[in-house]
């Protein structure tokens, strides 16, 4: 018995206008997803709680079957987990952006132009000394990591630190980049944001002086931090349930979830974690895995949520058909009858009008040899609220789901 | 008012293959759970959290309103209390069998050929001096005392003990007994596995030597321990609700849940735990109790289990008809319209294929004279699912059933 397990980030949404008031997924035609529902069971989750917006770290984390108000230590330390780096439990990283500010130090491009991977690489080079010096100072060694093109991530490592600080990053442009402040009374927390404001100041020296900077339409002057956070602690799925399990996803910070539920990062040509991303290739090669011998596979896509970010109804709805059309390829690779589960829900609502990640429930579906059906045959928040899951919390996902693989232990005699 | 709570083990499966997919309950013809249906409101519950497996225990302490998670201690408290034996809050109890142990030390069978009931507590008798030698080298009175055929209870009593240790039961023949083990750190633990090996050790010596053991054609040679145990500490249903109440179940295990619960053990003639159990009398003795003026009976019928864990598709769809019928009995000599409320559920699924408890949902039907009726018309897994109730906890029920008691105590002014 394995099982796949399908999220696509912020596909849930609200009666869209422009769609007649309906929402994308009831818009999109779907086939595959409503065959699923007509076969399985289905039902409405709320990711982390009724009515709160989730991040997607919080909701990955659910939806792995950790409870992220026990787990959640933050974003960063998930953000570098996800680009690879090994972080000890006293380490505390940030989630950083390269950004542009104005003469006056107003941000003026949080992303500085989307500034091109090489340039950013370039001046992640030119920061290396200043931050090996200001950590030198605190006792703390700083690691500056660039990712994809503005992205990158700052691991401080060593004892006495604190993820209670603040963000630098305003959020928006027009703003002054915000000093970091300590969120609560511990002098590792002040420690800290002292720290972050040190290098905050130095990089943004170092950043102006620098020769390629003079080039660039939006110079990189300054580095904004954000999401302080420490790697959460959970006890692998691999140990709760005895199961191998592989992640399919192009985003930093769903891959550091991933890993640190202990699922192994496969790395699919053509997934992007964008618009182009290449969806026939990430479901093969979840069929591939758990053909291989994988019993779990974890596949997230990024684009669904892009789409609301950027209020792009018509896209949206394209875009669940796509994936629509992938997914029925891999139903067609898989024995759906004999010994594959598949599950396909959302990690949150996002919603086209707000752009925003909103705390409405996300649809369900989930079919294999033993589910109980339900009279369900169509795949939308509506339809599966009528479903034979009822309404449940993500992190009840998992257990159901690995119960049906036979892997959860009995709890009394 | 009061209220009838009937509860059959296991009675809950997933899609049977011969059954063409279909439950049990699907199939099994059962006008009487559809008229409850019917009549009144339906759900699904999740015994102890979604897709955990409950044990008997968690399940039937969760379906009385206590939350296993809180409150659970062990199997063998529970069984000692169910046998009628009383526990000290300090003392700790086993599930013991006799089993037959093949010269070269594997288990041969783990329950002695089902030996007679007589001839165990011949057996027990001469273990009764070597128990007390053991127990008073470790400062601990020890008691073994035979319940039925195989099954016995061991108790030692004194302080200084704990429930964290292994089982020496290796769960399976062919197998050596296993050392009890601490399954802590504390001394506590350590001390109670060494009395329990000595115990084991010694037994094994008496046993072996026993005439009665040449003669039967399984030996006695051995007693296996599981499920240590203290007793959990409930505040008793009577206090909780101010209710009178009984439980008629033939299962040690059963009993004990509900006696740690405050209700008085019904001793109903013919009702076995076993597929010859007479279901009428039982329905009847609960119809009587409820006449003389008990305000709740917790109703438990084992036989629906027993068919599961035998891979016994026909039987367990015949056994729910004859529950169906004798329930039709009691339903006919309620005033369900008057004062008298009818709950029938099952305290989990344990599947026809698998012989094990899983961790889907159990369906719900309530019936009586203030319920919100739903349009379900079906008692079976997959209707109940879109029933009023929706889907709760195993702990929710009691609560609102004694609400429709008007027992339960307002929360604030």
């Amino acid at each position: 018995m394995k099982a796949l397990f399908v999220v696509c980030d912020g596909m849930a949404d609200r009666p869209v206008e422009e769609l007649g008031r309906k929402t994308p997924l009831q818009v999109a035609e779907t086939p595959n997803m409503d065959a699923l529902a007509g076969k399985g069971i289905t039902g409405i989750v709320d990711p982390v709680a009724p009515g709160v917006p989730p991040g997607s770290d919080t909701a990955n984390m659910a939806l792995l079957g950790y409870d992220p108000y026990e787990h959640y230590t933050g974003r960063g330390g998930l953000e570098a987990l996800g680009v690879g780096l090994d972080l000890a439990p006293t380490d505390v990283a940030f989630r950083c952006n390269f950004a542009t500010l104005s003469p006056s130090g107003l941000v003026e491009d949080r992303r500085a132009g989307r500034i091109k991977s090489q340039h950013a690489a370039q001046l992640a080079e030119a920061l290396r000394g200043v931050a090996e010096e200001v950590g030198s100072e605190f006792g703390i060694r700083v690691e500056f990591v660039p990712t994809v093109e503005h992205r990158a991530v700052v691991v401080l490592r060593g004892e006495g630190l604190s993820r209670a600080v603040s963000d630098t990053d305003p959020g928006e442009a027009g703003r002054p980049v915000k000093p970091c402040a300590p969120l609560d009374g511990t002098p590792e927390a002040r420690r800290t944001a002292q720290l972050v404001n040190a290098l905050s100041e130095r990089f943004r020296e170092v950043l102006e002086a620098h020769p390629l900077n003079k080039e660039l339409p939006k110079p990189a002057n300054a580095v904004l931090f954000r999401g302080a956070g420490t790697v959460p602690r959970l006890k692998p799925l691999g140990e709760l349930y005895g199961i191998r399990g592989a992640c399919i996803s192009a985003v930093a910070l769903i891959r550091g979830v991933c890993r640190a539920a202990g699922l192994e990062l496969l790395d699919v040509p053509g997934a992007t974690g964008s618009y182009d991303t290449d969806l026939n290739a990430k479901f093969s090669w979840a069929v591939r895995a758990l053909d291989g011998g994988a019993d779990f596979v974890f596949l997230h896509v990024k684009a669904t949520d892009l789409a609301s970010h950027d209020h792009a109804v018509d896209k949206k709805v394209e875009l669940i058909e796509r994936i629509d059309d992938a997914l029925g390829s891999a139903l067609n690779a898989l024995d759906l009858g004999g010994d594959v589960y598949v599950l396909v829900t959302a990690d949150h609502t996002t919603s086209l009008r707000t752009g925003n990640h909103e705390g409405d429930p996300v649809p369900v579906a989930l079919a294999g040899p033993e589910v109980r059906p339900d009279r369900v045959d169509r795949f939308d928040e509506m339809s599966c609220a009528s479903g034979g899951l009822c309404r449940l919390r993500g992190k009840d996902l998992m257990p159901i789901l690995m119960n049906l693989l036979g892997r959860v232990k009995k709890f009394g005699f």
